[in-house]
């Protein structure tokens, strides 16, 4: 078979370039990528991978007998390994700057892969299995972890806190099929900063009422810097709290 | 055919009682959502409806001929209304008590049609179409329109703040798929409490951004009151908000 001939065996027929299996694979797994980044899973055909990729039907089926959804599944795993490369954040500076950074960064990818995360995080999608599923919630899972670890709660992260930061997770994935639906409007970078201040309210409000996430927002208030995003926040925030100030007696 | 005779009709043959076709539909699908509340879709079968219904398979078909599958969306358009439903409260007194009050009835249905509510909301449902999409999606609109009503926003509602209730609806649901996970624990008036400080989080950090969702802000916050649910939020917060302060500078 062509397809499993090493590529330095071809030397002799450029015409017909031959590709190991993994190159072969990573051509029809790019070109369907793109596919499935720019279309709903509906929209996409195993002969539009075909032809995306310039090869036959039959020799997509030789490396996904599954047809269109292991093709699917195999874009889903290439894209999620993409989003959870893009959560690495040096543990540096101030951690809310460091959220903004990332948060950029998923936008970013919210961007590219539009068609394909707006199908399948507003659920119902024809492609969505048990197994989509799982892929979505192991990239929660590590913007979890991503973000626990900033906090600096590497094990036994209080329950509360699990709670907020995969309820904020949960708000920034409305935000972003908001923002797609609505032309990508506000720009990245004001969304950026609503979804950073909303992280801090969300925050804020499960120190007020546990005593284990107020020790998380102590400690991570102590590693915020003047020219951080925190102070602008708080400074939008007080005249609120002011005028809620009567109401306390 | 018996299950069109009027239910009067079958008054000289108690053995065999005749029902309506609508009666005969609401006894189906009373059964089946007993089922689909208990169980996920995956687990039950249409043999499992025409048993806890006491009738055969055959009759079950007669009145859904897609079978499961239209049982299944036949429920869930039950419980999405029963759901709905819950929602009203009376535009009277403290709005963050209203919420509250609207949270535990949710979280009673929550309680309630556990194991379906659970199967639809975590995704990846075998069940799951863009017709049941359609009917979670219409049941979040429900709830934001009921918010919005009690914010007294009544038309064009600023984008800013459908966000934000967007974002805490997701937030709620997130808090229901890990409070039914973890055994129900805290207590759904714990968590309640919780979810209504977030509310009030969410609508102080979009205030702090939007000049439209301030004005809405400040409107509930004179409509709360020293006995409501703030005051107490806003004390537990105050003492992180006052460890910020030094970074104002």
């Amino acid at each position: 078979m062509s397809a499993t001939a090493p590529a330095g065996s071809s030397q002799r027929r450029p015409a017909y370039r031959r590709l190991s299996v993994e190159q072969r694979r990573a051509q029809l797994l790019d070109a369907a990528v793109v596919l499935f980044a720019h279309h709903s899973p509906e929209q996409v055909s195993l002969d539009g991978v075909a032809a995306a990729a310039g090869v036959s039907r039959p020799l997509v089926y030789r490396y996904f007998p599954g047809g269109k959804q292991q093709v699917y599944e195999a874009v889903l795993r290439t894209a999620a390994d993409n989003l959870v490369a893009r959560f690495a954040e040096p543990a540096e500076g101030s951690p809310l700057r460091r959220l903004a950074s990332g948060l950029r960064r998923y936008l970013a990818f919210v961007d590219e892969y539009a068609s394909g995360y707006a199908a399948l995080m507003r659920g119902g999608c024809v492609a969505a299995t048990s197994r989509t599923t799982a892929t979505v919630d192991e990239v929660r899972q590590a913007a979890v972890e991503e973000i626990l670890r900033h906090l600096e709660v590497d094990e036994a992260p209080p329950p509360r806190l699990q709670l907020a930061v995969r309820s904020w997770i949960a708000c920034v994935e409305v935000a972003a099929l908001t923002w797609l639906a609505d032309e990508r409007q506000p720009p990245a970078e004001e969304l950026s900063t609503y979804l950073v201040d909303q992280f801090f309210g969300t925050l804020a409000v499960s120190a007020a009422g546990d005593e284990e996430c107020a020790d998380v927002a102590r400690r991570m208030l102590e590693k915020e810097s003047a020219d951080g995003p925190l102070p602008d926040v708080l400074r939008r925030m007080l005249p609120l709290i002011e005028e809620a100030a009567p109401l306390l007696g």
